[in-house]
């Protein structure tokens, strides 16, 4: 298997296998179920199941950690929504707004423990390694959610720190993801570790390019509307970036950032984001984040073969800013 | 050892010594911390180290996963007050009211996984039956406020379905923690299951106890002001037992439900109680439960001195209603 959409279509298929109660604790399953048939790249299961078919040509004794991996990012998904106030998601209803506010939090917590089960589908000899894994990538994401919450309350944020948090929201997680399927195909625990590298700095690439997509992506292949970053403040690379350049560009993205949210702000902010050259800059460092997790599969012990998928992954992902 | 105090002290000890990371994730973490400080009295902690003290005189072995066992429980009350919006617990400002609610959210979610990081502590040998053990109780634990939270919006719960949800809300927690603690000892699988039996049903007998306490314990002792479940129309072990009794005092009660909030429907509520003699309906059905987890120790292969422990455990519980 070498190609990203087979790995990508077994994760599917296995989360669409997915068997939850029904009757009385429909309340609390029927969310679960809700919030897994969300669709998307499913980019963690996939990139789970490549490390451990990459290492040990077993997708296959993978599938179910997975899946739970992709349960823990939608349980996240949940949460955040509840703590957003967010009303739609890929175009649905949220868990809270189709279902209530206390339905979305006890099946949130559900969808934690079903992870952790699913990821504990391994064989005994590599249990507490995934577990270890697991359990600390999810530390690390919530620790980025809470710098994610903090610099809400922030008017500037330092660039250092900036990256910190999506290490810790984005990157730990798919850091896990690569991580557990490497030790799954029976990687060394070098191997395993170098694994994590390369998801955390892809993890970091990809942020950074969702943050530029929000602002100069196509609304039709993104997935949300354009500009919503801009019109919620939200410190994303663009703006705490160009803020670090500084000058009078940076000033005049101050001052744009007090404007009422609408259609008038979104194009001021991208005027001056266009003015500052934050296009280039944000491609560059999507690039030198690309390169960090490459050298990271290079130190590796695979073979080219099969360091090969690797690189067509980051292209995938990158392709996205074209 | 085998005084109770000495091991509630025991488990004290290791939550106070517990260390979290200060500065800049304080802001996830103070609240885990002041969660975990909330007292009471330690009785899943207690009873998972005096399981593990009774099958293998090991308590200090099983001090982490005591302390992942107590961390899973104010991670279910900090969630629980978060959907119940209690203000108050045990007369301490709740996470949320002391924080807010988002920072409510995400720090039981860390406190989740803290625990199943501590419950984890112990043998590889061991760590599989370990992990399943909490993690199938968890999923018990969420479908019990399942259930609660459904009754809410009922006018009439089943007593078997009311069984059933403190079974799986109350009961599976204390099981699970006896389970856990047999295992850390030594125990065999099939005494194990017998040690989860004993904690599920003293966790019903508990339960009754405490819905009971509710209406007519004393205020000083019980730790809240009585009446609290009348005015909230909780579907109680009383209200529930009452109304499947029948006739006209269990008319009466549905009357007297309807009336509002305050002192006078407490006083007329607990009359009907009174008059249909539902304390000492409470104290047989507490003491039956009490017996089967007598019967459930019994079978297992203790020494008549090592069940002594839990026979205690059982009086001091129940020497509340006194």
């Amino acid at each position: 298997m070498n190609r990203i959409s087979e790995y990508s279509a077994l994760a599917e298929a296995e989360i669409r296998a997915l068997d939850f109660p029904k009757d009385e604790f429909d309340g609390l399953y029927a969310p679960v179920a809700y919030g897994m048939q969300a669709g998307g790249k499913r980019l963690r299961p996939t990139l789970l199941l490549m490390a451990a078919d990459a290492f040990g040509k077993c997708p296959e004794k993978a599938l179910r950690p997975a899946v739970g991996i992709e349960m823990f990012h939608n349980f996240t998904l949940l949460h955040d929504d509840v703590m957003d106030k967010s009303d739609l998601r890929r175009g649905r209803p949220t868990v809270h707004s189709k279902w209530d506010e206390n339905t979305a939090i006890l099946s949130g917590d559900t969808m934690l423990t079903l992870a952790t089960k699913l990821i504990s589908e391994v064989d005994d000899s590599i249990l507490r390694p995934v577990l270890d894994t697991f359990n600390d990538q999810a530390l690390r994401v919530y620790e980025g959610q809470r710098l994610d919450m903090d610099f809400e309350n922030l008017d500037e944020v330092d660039f250092d720190r900036y990256i910190e948090m999506i290490k810790a929201k984005t990157g730990a997680l798919l850091g896990g993801a690569a991580k557990i399927g490497a030790l799954i195909g029976g990687a060394s625990s070098e191997d395993a570790d170098r694994m994590y590298d390369f998801g955390m700095m892809l993890g970091v690439a990809f942020q950074i390019e969702d943050d530029y997509l929000d602002t100069f992506g196509n609304a039709d292949t993104f997935g949300k509307p354009i500009g919503g970053d801009i019109n919620n403040n939200k410190k994303t690379f663009l703006m705490v970036k160009a803020i670090a350049m500084g000058g009078p560009n940076a000033d005049a993205l101050k001052a744009a950032l007090r404007m009422p949210a609408g259609p008038t702000k979104v194009k001021t902010v991208t005027r001056i984001y266009e003015a500052m050259g934050m296009p280039a800059v944000s491609k560059a460092e999507v690039a030198a984040y690309s390169s960090k997790a490459l050298a990271a599969i290079k130190k590796t012990s695979l073979s080219d073969e099969a360091r090969e998928a690797f690189r067509k992954l980051i292209d995938k992902l990158i392709v996205r800013t074209k």
